[in-house]
């Protein structure tokens, strides 16, 4: 591991948590999430120690009515401090939005899986990567202390519900079209939850010895199959210290009826802190946060293990113990 | 890693899964499971591919009424052939008892936590030891072919409801206290779901390390918060190839409401068969299986990620691939 991999925009942290529940959690429901209460819930992230927030995604209203709220919702985040605050973006133009609104950081998603990308983006990866290039020229015109930090996300690196298997090769080629085209950090992603801690840690060992003194190295993981926290634990192993996860699990799978989205984020400060790994994240107010979601989506299902059962007997946090 | 880790009951299996539902599942339930259906589960299990069935804890019924049918539920599962059958037993009637019914496997379980001891079966750990040497000894009284495997289950070894964190070092001391007692098997368990990866790891691989040439190593995990997959991987990079588990995590914890118990078999299987270990067990009947759970407990909740998801699109189990 590098130290590459130590770097965070918050100080005194191990490991950095980013929450997109308000991004990946909400984008598939169809109840509106009222921008008020967006707006409460990014700031009791903040209150809590979240290092990074994704806020929304810049896609037009009619493809996410979700997410129409998208410039109310990053100004009033931008109003906080201590906490980056970030946006999806699938294309430039959405990407222009965010450098118009002020974005911190832009995530860039392009699949690995070809046929996955056509159906999301109606591009070839290749055509995704030339996309990129250009929102990395029109940020760089930017004057220095307005330029968003540019991540992507390598969607569909363990699986696909089009293809199936996906040859983690074409991760690594992808990720390095990528770093040729000047991307600040690489998200690999399990999408489907088809991912398994084995080749989790095969894959992310790949990725950091090859890019690891390039760019800092993240994952997104989805629990859909009970195996989200495990593919944390391989992802440690190989040295990976920058994981996204939702509040409270939140944002189902379309695709298959009472599966699981996001992995929970309270269990991931849970493991991580417990590990001895610093995450900045207050656990006891990042629980409390679970009220804002269950008060706005009282039909949806919040998943979680330790908000259940609570901490164990004479737990200490890795900030506490330290 | 010793190659007795490697060594199984069942043929051509890289790891040894163990059903504990009938026992761990059920112990805390209200609802009495009825016999004919624990047999019709047992039966299931065995046809799938389970080596291991622990079918049942020999104490009084007036302590645990959902095991007044043990004489009869053993019986019937003796007559099943290919899986080993195991109960559960606190002491040396209980023993005597598995002996008198000509039960293939023990399992004693002592608690690391003296209090948890001395709350659980009244004894210090040292007199349970002592207990033990007593059924060691009368169980070597027996023809030699009626001598059940003598397992001991290392209860709380990673934390206790009553006195919290436990100090590895006291789990390792006790496992070589059983170990010269002349035991088959140490079974080093998290009770109430409080382990953490990261120590699970280190703890793990001590006791491989310190006992792996001498008897085989076990894990008997609880999903209470969240952790428990994560758990299992952490052990499987320990070097240890058995787990206990429970059919869709049955047993929740009574000290923790909402809490689940067991880690969930079909769960367990999934990422072991994803990992290239052959288990032996037929994942999707195994997964058939809990219909006749749910049909005698319709109000508990089944857990289990990968029973609602489904397989990855193309998934193959390490035994189709072999």
């Amino acid at each position: 591991m590098t130290d590459l991999q130590n770097t965070f925009s918050t100080p005194n942290i191990d490991v950095e948590c980013r929450e997109v529940g308000l991004r990946d959690g909400l984008q598939i429901l169809q109840t509106i999430f009222p921008t008020d209460e967006k707006l409460a819930w990014i700031q009791a992230e903040v209150a809590c120690g979240m290092p990074e927030v994704e806020v929304c995604s810049f896609v037009p209203p009619k493809l996410l009515p979700q997410f129409a709220d998208a410039a109310d919702v990053v100004e009033g985040a931008l109003k906080t401090s201590g906490t980056l605050i970030s946006a999806l973006t699938p294309n430039l133009r959405g990407a222009q939005t965010g450098f118009k609104l002020g974005i911190q950081k832009l995530n860039y998603v392009t699949s690995v899986s070809v046929s996955h990308n056509q159906s999301n983006v109606r591009r070839t990866p290749d055509e995704s990567v030339a996309d990129f290039e250009t929102i990395v020229a029109e940020r760089n015109e930017l004057p220095e202390d307005q330029r968003p930090i540019l991540a992507v996300g390598l969607a569909t690196t363990f699986g696909c519900t089009i293809e199936g298997r996906v040859d983690p090769k074409a991760a690594l080629e992808l990720g390095e079209k990528f770093i040729k085209a000047g991307v600040d950090e690489l998200v690999v992603a399990d999408t489907v939850g088809y991912g398994n801690p084995a080749e989790v840690k095969a894959v992310m060992s790949e990725f950091v010895q090859e890019f690891g003194s390039q760019v800092p190295i993240a994952n997104h993981f989805h629990d859909t199959r009970g195996l989200g926290m495990a593919n944390v634990f391989a992802a440690l192993e190989a040295g990976i210290r920058r994981f996204d996860a939702s509040l409270a699990g939140l944002g189902g799978c379309p695709y298959a009826p009472n599966a699981s989205g996001n992995i929970v984020m309270d269990d991931l400060v849970f493991l991580l802190e417990g590990a001895g790994l610093r995450t900045g994240v207050d656990l006891d107010q990042l629980v409390a946060i679970r009220e804002i979601v269950a008060r706005n989506l009282p039909d949806e299902p919040l998943y979680g293990m330790y908000a259940k059962a609570g901490a164990p007997k004479g737990f200490r946090t890795a900030s506490q113990a330290a």
